[in-house]
């Protein structure tokens, strides 16, 4: 049987998006094809913008399309907190709450030394440049609350208490074992505000 | 807060994509650029290519890179066995069963006056010439076992009968693997019905 090469390929790139497997790749490439085509060129066009425009902000790490991102350019946020996620879908969920007015470093991972990464990889060593900068007063660790999120917050919160840079951690409101980018926003607020 | 545009871009292009929402739509954009940049162009150029590429066969109407879709090309088939569908996708289905060599005719949607979807849509003159060619024994309606499907199958075969070609219906029936007992009661009953 002739293969269709574009649909194949259009179902195996579809495959790479998480959470997608061969049936639904299937369905999304047949709904597209045949109801929605449209909806091609704009997700191509989206795909291409953002892989080219979308890079990580040279002070917190976290996705922007400018060297400098929004909320490290903003001078009325309060330069006395500095808080540390692991990711910027987590940072993102922090900002929806509308709870938090300090600024961020994002790790872009957690400790995981059988994967090969270590406090280098995470940038630890930038994260406590930032974190003596004079106006920092308390560093907030909210990695999630999995064996390595805690692992990396405990270590960080080492080397940070070793500078005598006082730092605290998201309240156990969030449910352990959860990734914070899941968490419903009021947990997340409540967690912020009773932060130890 | 500043708003970064190729970013909320992506993720309501994600949207669009059946069974994807808000959340499924974020959590793929942050995979796709934190892990799995290279797939962003590969989709991309998945999606243009198939958009650009992929048309209907002249001859049944499912999707076809060439004028002719490799099954109506494939002079080796049964030509006295045409196959009625609703979509390439139930077209695509029957052929991974591999128990049917006839050709097809791919409706491209069911009876649905309500949506205005009538016999025109469905290109029922078209399938009424194509069945009445010479070699034409017997007219297999495979459209859905929904209300619309079973409607558009009833009014199809009342055409044909009207011709004087033969039409049959999939049967209806218990899923292979599956236990009596979990099998709702209509399908038994038709089960029942249609027994051999
Ligand atoms: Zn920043
Ligand atoms: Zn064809």
């Amino acid at each position: 049987m002739p293969v269709l090469n574009s649909l194949d390929a259009l179902i195996e790139a579809l495959k790479r998006l998480p959470g997608v497997g061969q049936k639904s790749a299937q369905r999304m490439a047949y709904h597209l094809l045949q109801h929605d085509r449209l909806a091609m060129p704009r997700l191509a066009d989206a795909l291409t913008a953002a892989g080219e425009n979308i890079k990580h902000c040279e002070r917190c790490h976290t996705f922007s399309e400018a060297p400098i991102c929004g909320v490290c350019a903003d001078v009325e946020r309060d330069a006395r907190l500095l808080c540390v996620v692991e990711t910027p879908a987590d940072q993102a969920a922090l900002e929806r709450t509308a709870s938090y007015r300090g600024y961020y470093f994002v790790l872009l991972g957690r400790l995981s030394p059988l994967d090969g990464i270590g406090t280098r990889q995470i940038g630890a060593a930038e994260l406590l440049a930032r974190a003596a900068e004079e106006s920092v007063e308390e560093v907030i660790l909210a990695t999630s609350f999995t064996a390595e999120g805690e692992a990396t917050a405990h270590v960080l919160a080492e080397a940070l208490k070793a500078r005598g840079i006082k730092s605290t951690r998201l309240a156990r409101g969030v449910p352990v074992g959860s990734e914070l980018e899941y968490v419903d926003l009021g947990t997340i607020a409540h967690a912020l505000t009773d932060r130890r």
